[in-house]
């Protein structure tokens, strides 16, 4: 890997595109729009952005994005940017500000999206990573093979811990792998972080103790550092096996101040990717944003997932899904497993698996569980058996004519 | 004020707009797509949120953002919901994932943006708020009324710490009243965070030795919860009187795990702000992001400047550094001190003081000190002159007749 950090970008220009992508270069490094005592040559060599490569992709006529520069048509191109290691170091936080800084806002660009990150091998020395992944995971959890069938605490808010505990009493009868708290739920009055775990993990390691099955519970422990340490630090007394934290909610330095800490899997919620990713010529491509957090040590990452109750389409989904699976570096690839949540039933695993390629995943369904004709037991057991379908490659339909959970939901939640 | 946190924002749907601002609130807390058993009466009435009103204003016939949903005509409205406290209580990092967060991707809406944020008093008492401020900034800063004179250190990176120190030698001597490391400048090899701070406050200290004017320097400190801390300290050890950090870079809780601890001014930097702002109808307003940085201990903030060289409107700047004076509660206004900056010299305070109505800004210049054709102290004499006639009513050019800086400095940086 070389010595320099590079950073893939598509832009919309108003302006030449190439020397659009100096400017920007210029901005984020040594260069200032007029020239400064003290940017020397010697400067320069040590310090400077180069614009390692530049693809035009055509034209459009309107301008994405609102700006003080217009013109008659504004050119898109893809553009790779480096700069030396040397500038910042190996450092997360301070990366951010370098190739996500201040180059959004440059009067030249109609639109700029940051599409992908490469990181010198110093990066890896550096921070964490996963520490658990996707072995890690299927360990603690118990699960072999296939995805972790998984849910969400509904309604979000409004339980109390001993209300909580009773659904994942529940859910554990119903034999599930994983179950999560909801992003809204963390630390409120009405179920206070460590009464909820304590309530919940009573239920978790009762039904260990009987049935040998640890159900996998990702508590949201967001807040801040010194909250997040202790609140870890209970889970894990507790016997807890998944703490979960909110990455916009926290940030980096946050982030990081949990898992220079932790000891056990950390489920990385996305909540707030929309501000980020939404419009399409603006903001952040998942695999760029999800790099930061997967080397900073999350383990599962959000993905949504196929015909899924928000705005993402499904190439996006899959794109998202893939990216977490790419190797950052070679000496640690920081592989986190995908998530696949909303709007989620025995509908979509044939076409998940198939576009995906593997079963390396925590596949979360709420009212496909809950509301299943036969009950959530019924619920679990028909998602496993369209992954099974899934996998063993026999149509969903053709499964299900000896397994009456799957039969039943392809009935209930097909079109 | 209420015990209901109350969010305003900006909506586009294809869908009846009601309908959609009710969707938003029922994801938002304890409603989901399908009914869910246990979400009963008592629980929605202790944990719903509500859609408090609704305005609409007008349609458009395309939709601003790509989505799953369409229709021949989308509708845009002003809305609030609020949440009862006892959802989240008064936690900062849980109300990111509650007013801003599943809720940009929900398919309903091809356009959300948060606009503004009204909290419970019990979020006052919670965090540290600004505690500077104006007030404490000028005090340490030996600035009783008028701007505080500013700059950054240019070439933005490259230089080592000898040199950066040089450039504020020049700096000081030229009258100067603050001084900021760029964000691009944090702890790099080849400018080390304490031989930076070190080098620097050697030249503050001797000039205040020497003049009883100790300049403010804005250490980028930005860097991992215990770096910070860190950094903090040194900075506080060596006479320094500021620090700096990139918001966008560490996050809520990495910046309450700083200012839970500092006992010196934090100047926050907003850049990525593009990122979340540069497209109309999604992501925020800089009046409700910056009250979650105002509530977390930011004492200077960013806010552009008139006639700049990045894409933002004047009206966007002067309404982002009017909102910062705006009390967010009776007992803890949170009042933080504006930060103009980016293509700014002495043409630009009539205007900026016309329209903020006050001066107690920081006003930063690049070119617009270093450039100026009689050096640096013409520069800075040229800002404040421009200031000191705006503020006297004076026309610059009037001005300009007995104040030479001032009159060389129209001339260069005029149209």
């Amino acid at each position: 890997m070389s010595e320099r950090i590079q950073a893939d970008y598509v832009i919309e220009t108003p302006d030449d595109p190439r020397q659009a992508a100096e400017a920007m270069a210029g901005e984020q490094s040594s260069g200032t729009f007029v020239s400064v005592p003290g940017e020397t040559p010697e400067l320069r060599e040590r310090s400077a952005a180069r614009v390692d490569s530049l693809t035009e992709e055509g034209e459009v006529e309107a301008p994405s994005l609102p700006g003080r520069m217009t013109g008659a048509r504004y050119s898109r191109a893809r553009v790779t940017l480096s700069w030396p290691l040397g500038n910042i170091g190996p450092d997360l936080p301070n990366l951010m500000a370098t190739v996500a800084g201040n180059l959004f806002e440059l009067r030249q660009f109609s639109g700029l999206r940051l599409v992908d990150l490469r990181l010198p091998d110093d990066f890896a020395g550096a921070y964490p990573g996963p520490k658990f992944g996707i072995d890690g995971t299927r360990r603690l959890a118990g699960v072999d093979k296939g995805p972790l069938i998984g849910t969400i605490i509904k309604p979000s808010v409004g339980f109390g811990p001993e209300e909580t505990a009773d659904r994942v009493r529940t859910l554990a009868d119903a034999g599930i792998d994983f179950i999560k708290d909801d992003e809204l739920q963390a630390d409120g009055p009405q179920c206070p972080f460590e009464a909820r775990a304590r309530a919940v993990m009573r239920v978790i390691n009762e039904h260990a103790d009987r049935t040998g099955k640890k159900v996998m519970y990702a508590f949201n422990l967001t807040g801040e550092v010194d909250q997040m340490r202790h609140r870890h630090d209970l889970v894990q007394d507790l016997g807890g096996t998944c703490v979960m934290v909110s990455l916009n909610s926290v940030g980096v330095a946050g982030m990081l101040g949990l898992t220079r800490h932790s000891a056990l899997p950390v489920h990385a919620h996305r909540n707030g990717w929309g501000y980020l990713s939404r419009a399409p010529m603006l903001g952040w491509d998942y695999a760029a944003w999800s790099k930061i957090w997967r080397l900073a040590g999350a383990d599962h990452m959000h993905v949504n997932g196929l015909q899924n109750k928000f705005s993402e389409t499904d190439d996006s989904v899959i794109a998202s899904a893939k990216s977490l699976l790419e190797p950052m570096f070679a000496t640690k690839p920081c592989i986190a497993m995908p998530v696949f949540s909303s709007g989620q039933s025995a509908i979509q695993p044939p076409e998940t698996y198939a576009r995906l390629g593997h079963a390396d995943c925590i596949y979360a369904a709420g009212g496909g569980i809950m509301a299943h004709p036969d009950g959530p037991a019924a619920g679990v057991q028909s998602l496993r058996d369209a992954w099974d379908a899934a996998i063993a490659g026999t149509p969903a339909e053709t499964y299900a004519k000896d397994h009456p959970a799957l039969a039943r939901a392809l009935k209930k939640y097909g079109a």
